[in-house]
């Protein structure tokens, strides 16, 4: 390593999604150096992902003028039940046939030529927000990636909670008992009504039975196989009913499961997240507090209900952070 | 104090229910030396309350053989917003007239001639279990407190989660939007169908209508004025159908809630207790453990459910605890 590279050493993070990998290089000011997206491959394994993975902190390297072996190491955030201490990776029931454990960490060092450290996605996320978003001002956050999936991450005291490693799966609390079936297999959870998977799968449905809506058009002129959180931000600005309708479900249902684990912890912030939460922005984070006050326990004082301060690249710069 | 006091304080400890208070006196190895208990005043305003209270100690402390004023101190465990600090509640919605904020600690001390330290009631019952009773082997759990109201406690990483005071409010978690209305005003809380006060207000209404239930001769047997835990557990010796229905239903209830908490917290056990929780035994702590099963997340490990281990006394203990 020469000097110049450890008197500034520069760290990679990729955020894993359900719908996109993003690779950015990071300086030691926690500047995005250089960047890369590209869409998870949506069909074969978990090889399939990590090799979509490489070839994203490539180009991230590559655009910011080095390669990957000259990163001080590159941090993952990724779904699913993470071992951070030998970097495997089971159960990314979003992610093309990840069912079981994967060596994700020891597949990227070989890929990349650099150490990698695993985290789960939303934990690595919320600490980012805590550390240097909209979380500073407090102590006790909860997390809300509003994403493919719903998932949550816990800052409690200024510690993360983990729980046995898989706290956080807000997506998977019961808002409506017997109601709609959730990818995860369970009726009437959070994101069987507000994940991005759930409702593509609602609407394609919904448009089979023979519902009219512009989203599958949008998607095709968008050159996209999915009704990724821009197709649907689209559909919402040409005031396309089923999409309206969808949405509208989605934030009251958001609004339902973020207000009760509100009252079951007492949070002093709630940070609005993810690929839908980013995309949608502002607006929808106040529709959501909306939505939650109908819920929250009247003896609580309510908490403060923010848009993540790191944006689009917050999942990635904590995974960095683990490095 | 004789040297006799100083070798072996005793300490008063006092369970304030929305049904009953339960006062005891607990020896230097928390083995229970004398116990009083009376109904909580339905009517009146915190003043009654003290009073009630008040008398129930200094009955413990005389079946004891000695006066409040020799003990330790007294500690409290009290529902509602609880101030430590300077021993006041606020908002302890299942009491009579206690919207406001009541000098509960400082009244006590002047009934009882001894130091009086207040705690919120299912903290100081969780808090309990944690070092002495179910909870002994495990490093986070969740206590489901189901009497009155439905209260949890946290223990987290072996300490206690409090949020900005009013943590564990489990029974106002949203298990149906749009269902029934709960005593806090919202609608679809756990509370609602699992409450004992809730589950009489909706029994009371439905007689009323001109269902059918022994319910009310029950209670007038027993010369009680509420369907309390007791009239409920011959109700359904009875196979009497209502309560049957109605049991069944908070049964269902508390495994979706206490499930969603569980998804939420990925805590290690969780404690069943309360009025109901102790007076239903280890056959309900089995009903409610399967009820949880369909909603927990099926990516985690499920946690242990136990009965509490420390019984009608465990409120008590921990409020003594607190001295």
């Amino acid at each position: 390593m020469s000097e110049a590279d450890s008197d500034a050493p520069l760290r990679g993070g990729i955020d894993l999604g359900g719908t996109k990998i993003e690779a950015v290089v990071f300086d030691a000011e926690n500047q995005a150096k250089g960047s890369a997206r590209h869409p998870t491959p949506t069909s074969g394994g978990p090889a399939d992902v990590a090799a979509a993975m490489g070839v994203a902190m490539h180009e991230a390297a590559q655009a910011a003028g080095l390669t990957t072996a000259q990163l001080k190491g590159v941090g993952v955030g990724s779904p699913g039940s993470v071992d951070g201490a030998n970097g495997t990776v089971a159960s990314a029931r979003n992610l093309p046939g990840w069912d079981g454990s994967y060596a994700l960490g020891q597949e990227l060092e070989h890929a990349l030529g650099t150490r990698v450290v695993v985290g789960n996605d939303v934990q690595v996320a919320i600490t980012a927000e805590y550390q240097l978003g909209a979380g500073r001002p407090y102590a006790s956050l909860l997390g809300v990636f509003w994403g493919t999936g719903v998932g949550g991450g816990l800052i409690l005291g200024g510690t993360p909670w983990r729980g046995r490693g898989g706290a956080g799966e807000i997506g998977h609390m019961v808002i409506e008992r017997g109601g709609r079936r959730c990818p995860c297999g369970n009726r009437g959870c959070l994101e069987a009504y507000a994940g991005r998977g759930a409702m593509e799968a609602r609407a394609r449905k919904l448009i089979a039975d023979g519902r009219d809506s512009d989203l599958p058009k949008i998607m095709r002129d968008k050159g996209r196989t999915r009704f990724t959180s821009s197709v649907w931000a689209k559909a919402l600005e040409h005031e396309d009913p089923l999409a309206t309708e969808l949405i509208d479900q989605a934030v009251n249902a958001l609004g339902a499961g973020i207000a009760s684990a509100v009252n079951l912890l007492d949070v002093e912030a709630v940070i609005i997240g993810g690929g839908l939460g980013v995309r949608f922005g502002d607006p929808y984070a106040e529709r959501i507090r909306a939505a939650m006050k109908k819920h929250l326990f009247p003896g609580h004082q309510d908490p403060d209900v923010h848009l993540t301060g790191l944006g689009d690249l917050g999942g990635a710069l904590g995974a960095a952070l683990l490095v």
